[in-house]
């Protein structure tokens, strides 16, 4: 059996295909052997391990991108970047591993006199054990391979298996190669990092007791199958899934008036970008009645060029969710790109309208997400109107808001709302720009994500993998180094 | 249909029982109210609510202790003791809200060289919502009404609903009554606090898209079911459970020569407290063969008194499981304290004594956790002997060593096996006290908690009730008061 990758923009294969992963157990084994070492590194080994695979990883772009180009449809242009911003991640979490404020030390000497009475405490963060990471498809490099959750989990000291996403096997395999060498030149044990190609050899690694965690990127179908695998296991793990996303945006007559043009020139940028199949992509765009942006919605999009969407499967689901909403008695078809090509799984853009009156009649109907290049815009009659209709909307990664300096609408109602139905409110701007950093919060109310606590994104997305460990009364020469009176490794150590 | 609660001393009823709820949409609907006012107190507002609900749960002390001691069972000035260590541990949580550095609040400002290139971001936690918390029955008081997960909860600034436990309904009643008189006086909304009597209400109440996180103390049975009912509703919600534990403990064949006499008593003052139905309880307690504690350890525990079981399924269960134990083939039964009373629930004191070899060929029969009075020696024939039992030993929120200065015994190798197990690591102690502290960790690995990756006693536990959210270039005046530059709530801001 292999895992074959296709071109979406002819439809033809791409090479001969990977072959599926016929010894999981040694994987498993090497990853369970690999952690005692591992978790013992200092953090400036961790630090240096994924400075070299960001290294390595710019240095082989120029082979890197035509294989993602090939199995994806993405542009090179696109790709180039996602290689960027991927080892810069890398480079971002070698920062916060030598930092080590993630590991949330906290010291505190004996209090007899408390009540209870207090022993001395020592408490931080371990990492939980082999971590499995379920690569997306639609981000070859930043979701995928080495990308934030393996960048995360090794930063953490985890040893990550990647279960490779079947739409880009071959990058998958480069890129596995790649990090292998990597660690083996880092001196660390093979078992650092391993790559599983399969679905049901991926279901068995979270089936397996070795495993102690696993992220997880894709549709709200395959995240909520797999978090029921975790659930069930003997020991149940967490699991982490960033799933659908609708993403609504509003815009407030007040912007209306004042940026029409700005306006659909970034919507239809946002929503098109990468052919739709952003995560953070603005599905919903609330508008007031009577906002006049018909015309220039319907020549942005006519303007818009067609792209080819990841898969086959993709592009099915896309046009058949597309077929449900046009023949909804609520909502009318209002524009269109040009025509995509008949080969390979290439879409069209497309612009659908509707009313808050339907949205709330049928929110499973008209809030569902179709990833690639479609939106729906929501007419509203006014702020009570749009609150309300917002709160018929499910958990999104992002909610938007354009507004204007003086705006009369009541926008602190409509923060607290969109702040309730999203992880990062974005004032302004677009959603679909994510950036990594500290302060980045990529995570929301379900099904956006399965758990609301964590960010797939972003430097606090290390405490996924962690978990917290207090000693008591015991002998500093026993402690962990980050917990030692003496702080050999230099982190913050809190006393409260 | 009422909750009956009976006196385990004498299995009579205490009093006419309390009515099963039957009004449980409108506790929900009053959560969902008080939930936006709440999340916006400032957090002076919470901490004196807090700190009122410490002082009138101290005054309260004379009526509620002879309440809890007759449904309970347990000791008046055990008892006494712990309505100090709810009521502190309210207190704690004042300081925790006011402190503020439990918000995580960051701040970045906009790098445009950075890649991806960054807006303005502020990150900060927020409340999850309406919190539903089911009461253990071990600590009326401590993991009850007003108990470590409802003080952390309100301290997040999330309402709560207790699912009240069948054991003590008549404190449960007293307990919340109080609370809500409290929360009137401070004037907040009715619906920031809530109790709930009968199981299916609780189940109800879990099932209820206005419940967004529950937690937990009780068996693993229970728990479990619970878990996959979180994971099961139409929008999956965190699941924070404690259930069951058996912690195992080590001695060095040096602290046996060293501190014989001590160790008997230790230990058997440790399994037998409460009558052994701590959660932190040593079940397990590892001894070098041919220690020679044998003796002393009999007529220790022949010494200790019985004591009332909390009702009359524990008092069943449990010499059911000991029956098992003492029938297995590999299991000697060694001690046995003076016989219960035959009325009530009453249990008498109960050793038993294996080896590690036994116990590595049937892990399950013999680790598993008998909620009353009863310990298992396990004599182990050397280090790695030691360290290979361990390793089929669940998961426990405690590991206990005790060892000398200058010990022979591989203790890093001990620890770093004993941390892997358990979420706290006692030095020369025992694992029953558990402080209420910044650094105290009461969680770990499954089946003692369905999350190892969080403490259900402590400051930190505030964040099983809160999750990110970041706001991306949204002016000054829109934010949140703890992501203002003026920072008014005065909080620590990390600027990265």
């Amino acid at each position: 059996m292999t895992v074959q990758g296709y071109d979406p923009r002819t439809g033809e294969p791409v090479g001969a295909g990977i072959a599926e992963t016929t010894d999981l157990p040694s994987l498993l084994d090497a990853a369970a052997a690999a952690f005692p070492a591992f978790r013992s590194t200092p953090p400036s080994v961790r630090a240096d391990f994924l400075t070299l695979l960001a290294d390595r990883l710019d240095a082989a772009a120029g082979e890197l991108v035509p294989l993602a180009t090939a199995e994806s449809g993405l542009p090179s242009a696109r790709l180039t970047g996602e290689v960027a911003r991927t080892s810069a991640q890398l480079r971002l979490f070698a920062r916060v591993v030598s930092e080590g404020d993630y590991l949330e030390a906290i010291i505190e000497e004996a209090d007899p006199g408390a009540t209870p009475p207090r022993p001395p405490l020592r408490r931080w963060l371990e990492p939980v054990g082999p971590v499995l990471v379920y690569a997306a498809s639609n981000f070859p490099f930043a979701f995928s391979v080495l990308g934030g959750d393996t960048a995360s989990a090794l930063a953490a000291g985890a040893p990550v298996l990647v279960k490779a996403h079947g739409s880009h096997p071959a990058l998958s395999a480069a890129t596995a190669a790649l990090a292998s060498r990597a660690a083996a030149d880092a001196g660390l044990p093979p078992g650092v990092f391993g790559i599983v190609f399969g679905d049901e050899q991926g279901v068995r690694a979270l089936r397996d007791p070795r495993v102690k965690a696993c992220g997880f990127t894709g549709s709200t179908g395959g995240g909520r199958f797999l978090l029921g695998v975790a659930n069930s296991r003997p020991e149940p793990i967490p699991f982490f899934g960033e799933l659908g996303s609708i993403n609504p945006a509003v815009v407030t007559p007040a912007a209306v008036a004042a940026r029409a043009e700005e306006l659909v020139s970034g919507f239809v940028g946002s929503f098109t970008l990468g052919t739709g199949q952003f995560c953070t992509k603005p599905g919903l765009l609330f508008l007031p009645a009577g906002h006049g942006l018909g015309p220039a919605l319907s020549t942005a999009v006519a303007a818009a060029s067609p792209g080819p969407l990841l898969n086959a499967r993709i592009a099915d689901q896309f046009e058949t969710g597309l077929a449900g909403l046009a023949s909804h008695p609520g909502v009318v078809a209002s524009a269109a790109g040009s025509p995509a090509p008949s080969e390979g799984s290439w879409a069209s853009p497309r612009l659908f309208t509707t009313t808050t009156g339907a949205l709330r009649a049928d929110p499973d109907g008209l809030t569902a997400e179709h990833f690639g290049p479609a939106a729906l815009i929501v007419e509203y009659t006014g702020a009570d109107d749009l609150l309300a209709a917002l709160g018929a909307v499910e958990g999104s990664l992002t909610a938007t808001v354009h507004a204007e300096p003086g705006d009369d609408f009541p926008l602190p109602e409509l923060l607290e709302v969109l702040g309730d139905r999203a992880g990062r409110v974005v004032y302004n701007g677009w959603p679909t720009g994510v950036a990594v950093s500290f302060a980045m919060n990529h995570g929301g109310p379900w099904p956006s994500t399965t758990n609301s606590a964590h960010t797939s994104v972003g430097a606090t997305s290390i405490r996924r993998w962690l978990r917290p460990v207090s000693f008591q009364s015991v002998p500093d020469e026993l402690l962990p180094p980050a917990l030692q009176a003496a702080n050999p490794w230099g982190i913050p150590q809190r006393r409260p």
